[in-house]
């Protein structure tokens, strides 16, 4: 088995107690629709990166992976809570392969199912959490799953109001990738960590290399949405240009080219009916002038500097885990 | 100066530290657009009564009122967050006078700024407890807390639902006033009794006593909807009936009318163009087969069911607060 292979397989694994506990915590009752729709978008699939983050964190300082299932469930609740929102604001009509929740029961249900979810988040820390995690350090959890959804909302305001925004920095990107990915990446490894007694620097250390993650994660997406092709992607080839995401590949490419090559990228970006030919010639363009190469390197820069954080984690199963978990989801499909 | 300028005194007076409070929890920042509408609703307005709910259970079982306001402040946040997404969902375009956030910033940042509220209930509940409360009742506060929110979730699709619905029983109308209502004033009574230190059974009697009183209050809504004109309401008359409001007045109306009666109310019921002169007979109608008195009856019934919870709480000032709050609020004008 790969180490590839030997991570996936952890994932479903790890994911077992997780979905079995999430399943009953939102188990349908009056009004049924209420619940149907809080359940749809989790029950579809997700690669529950998050509950393995907190688990992993939780067994890495030496805590009981048992302890960490209600509250990596709840910020499994939690990142799913933020994207029925989303979709809502996005206007998004399909993800994970499925209709959105909004498409399916319409608006008002989407907005009280991720309403549903978040109320949920709490509940699994607080009600549900085991006897061993005393209510001092369900108190830190609390504060760090509403520190990082604090930081997605105003992430997400900033990610709607971006396109619009012609003038984007790098460093305006990063942060953007934060607020949307890292602040609950950081959460998953900071909770995990808490709920296992980990020390105060250990939790802070998992917190960090989960922040460094969380934009490597992000900078792949990125590269593999401006280099594969539809199979390896698993969703349309070029939706990143045709919705005018900036991403650090675009902010770079726009820095850097020529002026016929930035027409040619400005008349494929956000325009939601550019053909397959525009952008395949713009993502040789992309390619040319070095853009996507730079984000492959940002990203690498990411998953080496969230690698020296755990310096202070002693060795053990758990931290390799992490570490495998980083390598496979930065060196995917390419 | 009467009970009833001496209460109206007392909210303002309490409301104090809770609107500074609240001010400094959701000073602009970064985005600014996403403080500013979260911001917006709460500064338009609102009496404040679930702060003040929260601070007197607080004093009442003798704990000092400086401990419960950021838990009050976080209640009254809670109460904005849900108003704030509830209009979204039944598109209502004015609330306390002033433009909602969605009709203001659209749908989107609505979104966002509700779940921002929601997440500052947390923040305001942990990150500024004070340090003499124990982290133990933190998290009793945040449990409290959660489960009124996902009644208030319930609630929300049950009421949204019901226009739809014909068949509208007593009960069932009971227990959504339940959901939307009682369940968060239930929570602040209890929030406020358990920061104050109050022993078990206080907690769940204050919280009886706000559950019976937010049925009390809900029930005085309805019944000055069906009688009371313009001025004395502050909103244009028969808006409940226009809107198919199932209260309880309808509901018995419905059961009671002769067959000519029945057609003159559902001729008005959900018609949003009803006109004036329709909606004074149906208004007639209602207190003639004694609908409105029949609502009025139980809304003393819940009142006096109310008074009785506080028995296990000794005579003091704040009890006598509580006490005088519901006196005034289900005799307000009329």
């Amino acid at each position: 088995m790969s180490n590839g292979e030997a991570i996936k397989w952890k994932l479903v694994e790890t994911a077992k107690p997780v979905d079995a506990f999430i399943d009953g915590i939102l188990r349908p009752r009056r009004p049924e629709v209420l619940y149907e729709a809080s359940r749809h978008l989790i029950l579809a699939g997700g690669k529950r990166l998050r509950p393995f983050l907190t688990v992993k964190a939780c067994e890495a300082v030496g805590g009981s992976p048992g302890d960490a299932v209600p509250f990596a469930s709840a910020l499994e609740m939690l990142h799913n809570f933020t994207l029925v929102h989303d979709d809502v604001m996005d206007n998004d009509p399909v993800r994970r392969g499925a209709p959105t929740v909004h498409t399916k029961w319409g608006v008002p249900i989407a907005i009280a199912a991720g309403d549903l979810l978040f109320a949920k988040v709490f509940e699994a820390m607080t009600t549900h959490a085991p006897e061993g995690v005393s209510a001092k350090r369900v108190k830190s959890c609390v504060e760090i799953a509403t520190r990082a959804t604090i930081e997605l909302c105003e992430g997400q305001v900033l990610d709607v109001s971006f396109p619009r925004t012609m003038d984007v920095s790098e460093d305006d990107y990063i942060s953007m990738v934060g607020g949307k990915t890292s602040a609950l990446f950081r959460a998953c490894a900071e909770v995990g960590a808490t709920v296992g007694r980990g020390k105060a620097r250990q939790v802070r250390a998992l917190g960090r290399f989960a922040w460094d993650a969380g934009i490597a994660f992000q900078l792949i997406d990125d590269y593999l949405g401006a280099t594969a092709d539809e199979k390896t992607l698993g969703k349309p080839v070029g939706n990143d240009l045709r919705e005018g995401k900036k991403t650090l590949i675009i902010i770079h490419a726009l820095r850097k080219a020529r002026p016929r090559q930035r027409d040619a990228i400005l008349s494929v970006l956000g325009n939601a009916s550019a053909s397959r030919e525009a952008i395949d010639g713009v993502k040789t363009i992309l390619r040319d002038i070095g853009s996507t190469d730079y984000a492959l390197k940002k990203a690498e820069k990411y998953t080496s500097s969230a690698k020296k954080y755990l310096g202070t984690i002693p060795d053990n199963a758990a931290k390799k885990d992490l570490l495998d978990l980083i390598e496979y989801f930065t060196h995917r499909q390419y």
